[in-house]
């Protein structure tokens, strides 16, 4: 039984409880919402991994995408980079890999990862198809299945579809003169394929084999968006929503069925327009977690997308995405290492937190309260247990230690913290 | 005269024909502006540098602070700041020395400054006030005074004074009950010698000898806000917007008497406060330009606090804030160092350029557009061109180098860019 079935019969699994708990929210509301579509928990039937929700109501939740290319191979680094994203706070990876063995490296990244785990198959299936057959347009639809199906076997907990990139989409991309037409691998592989076999997208049209095979695995679709906008002139165009639209009536298809599915969003978007692509997708796709690459609010920020993507994360969790997919320093430049891993976690988290706070998530106000408490009383053990990356800032406050050891270098024995306190309170000191 | 003398009789003067060009404004607009103090162009009358413009209708400026503190020292280490906060494109700095020979250290930044610079006098007050009289609180208000003449006479553009933390201010305060009282130093100054010497805040008790000295060297005012919140629990209460309707009070007789104001502000403000606190500022204050630092979007960033304050700084902007101060990685924890100024400044710029771009700035809009075609281009050099760091896209680039030059590693041989050139236009190739 999927997790929507039990969901619809009112029955209270131990991954809603769970997840419930932790959410500090009401165990039956969560099942309506996931009955109704409005918030997952994605988690394959043969994955053994604590359950987290993504959804209405509840903490905005970050993904980390890590994974070789054919540039660089590292088995090693790709297990550190999972334990970075663990150690720093990320709620869910992905693999995105497309060098060396990829299968092997799944297999060891699910057995290691106590998240929940993402991948987008079609990048695996293009791979073989580019080695067995030369060319990215030869795969036949059973080689895109059978890996699909390989990864779900795998235990795979949400796989990247980019079902709704439709002939008709393609033909609105063209009309629409875009300055970068795809900037999505999984939507540039498909338009290739499409456009030479002169065949409708392939997920779309077999949307009924993928919907059996998530049946099967439990397994969350997170359809996504092949034609993101890849600069902020691109943004919220007609391309865009046309492909919005279908993935709304993709979802609702999947809802019926009883597979969970995320909607996946972009990409470059300029501030302005940050809100308006949330609650356009709420609408079209029937209230469905929304999950945004970013958005990076300039086409400029290259070393520091990081920063863009917190700016425009924040922005887009606080009108409602429920799930970032976190950006680093090394977008648009070259495969991340272990620090652009550690740098882009830690902005997410960062951005996912000041949208909480505008939520009203408990936790996260909560955090800030014994923070700002911990700094009132120069309690610096206390700030640092609160903060994002504990290890950098006892580094940092090493690095210029102050004087004396209650305040920080920055202002010395002119710390206003203690000016105030001796002014305002003296007979208490 | 002063320069909102000369707008007022509509002569165009060459600062203003300067900034005007810059910006691609209309000069007698820009003239009518300033004399209505909606935007202000700070330079001391002594002081020989590019005027910059901040305000209504201009694009977003930052400042960076630099600065020695008691516990860290270097002239050289602040000449190379300085160097970093031209190099990344800072519009002005603050030189906020506590520490070492202050003056000769302000004299050395002048010299070498080619952008505007702002200074706290009354940091410098009371570290003379402790060195000879052994407390803050027996500075005498000559000593104060004095010490901002010297700073208007060592060609200091605009200055920070805390001239609206009245005795009415600190007893809305102490009703409040916040949990971080005051975190600006300059406040917690005033506050210590206001209750000591139970007497009215003296830069507001002698805002007639402020005003006048400022006239005599066209110096702007800085109007400091001493009850920013030092957390977001602390944000837009009665104490802060009692202090923002006493600098509105005396932003009105500055313009008056033709002295230039910028109005500070917060601070630690949650997401969904940012928007509120800019357009009370500009409703209070006269439509004056507001200078603001951060804000952060959350108290825990602590290590990552240019990311929060890119966060609140892009939102303010985008509300209509004129001025960022950037904030470092280092804030809250020591004295920051080269590279903190460094990220601080990129952080900071990249937060103006997005609300720029949402402001509708033709230069902001334009930067990212060249970014985007050199990206469909893959042209490398041309994208390195466009970003505010090339150093570090370089070096990035170099460190995980891609097998295929026109390429990056991140996607290697299967980049969507030219996967879609292929399908979409092979006829071209």
């Amino acid at each position: 039984m999927t997790l929507i079935e039990s969901a619809k019969k009112g029955d209270i699994t131990e991954s809603i409880r769970t997840v419930a708990e932790n959410e500090s929210v009401d165990p039956q509301s969560l099942a309506e919402d996931i009955a109704k579509g409005l918030s997952v928990i994605p988690k394959n039937l043969f994955h053994d991994i604590a359950p987290v929700g993504i959804g209405r109501g509840l903490s905005t939740k970050i993904n980390a995408n890590i994974g070789t290319s054919k540039d660089k191979v590292s088995f090693d680094e790709e297990m550190k980079k999972l334990d970075i994203c663990v150690k720093y706070g990320a709620d869910a990876i992905m693999d995105l890999s497309t060098g060396g063995r990829t299968r092997d490296l799944r297999t060891m990244l699910m057995k290691r990862s106590p998240l929940c785990v993402g991948t987008v198959p079609i990048y695996e299936a293009v791979v073989r198809s580019a080695e067995s057959h030369g060319s990215i347009a030869k795969m036949s639809v059973d080689d895109l299945f059978n890996v699909i199906e390989e990864h779900a076997k795998d235990g795979v907990d949400f796989v990247t579809v980019h079902a709704g990139l439709t002939m008709k989409a393609i033909e609105s991309l063209k009309q629409e003169g875009r300055v970068l037409d795809i900037v999505s691998r999984g939507g540039a592989f498909l338009l290739e394929w499409m456009i030479f076999n002169e065949r409708e997208n392939p997920l779309y049209d077999n949307y009924d084999r993928l919907i059996e095979l998530s049946r099967k695995y439990d397994l969350t679709l997170s359809l996504g968006d092949g034609l993101r906008p890849g600069c902020l002139e691109d943004a919220t165009d007609r391309a865009q929503i046309t492909e919005l639209v279908v993935l709304g009536e993709l979802q609702k298809i999947a809802l019926e069925n009883d597979v969970q599915v995320i909607i996946e969003g972009p990409g470059h978007v300029p501030i302005d327009q940050v809100e308006l692509n949330i609650k356009i997708q709420k609408e079209l796709c029937n209230g469905a977690p929304f999950y945004v690459l970013g958005p990076l609010v300039t086409d400029s920020g290259m070393g520091y997308d990081h920063i863009s993507a917190a700016i425009g994360g924040t922005l887009a969790a606080a009108a409602g995405a429920d799930f970032l997919c976190y950006v680093t320093p090394a977008e648009h430049i070259r495969l991340p290492d272990l620090d652009d891993v550690r740098e882009g976690v830690v902005a997410s988290k960062i951005a996912a937190h000041a949208a909480d706070i505008a939520k009203g998530i408990p936790s996260a106000i909560e955090r800030d309260r014994k923070m700002s408490r911990f700094r009132k009383n120069l309690d610096w053990e206390g700030q640092i247990s609160m903060s994002f990356d504990p290890d950098k800032v006892r580094d940092y406050r090493a690095a210029v230690p102050p004087t004396e050891g209650d305040v920080c270098s920055m202002c010395g024995e002119f710390c206003a913290i203690r000016t105030v306190e001796r002014a305002l309170r003296p007979r208490e000191k």
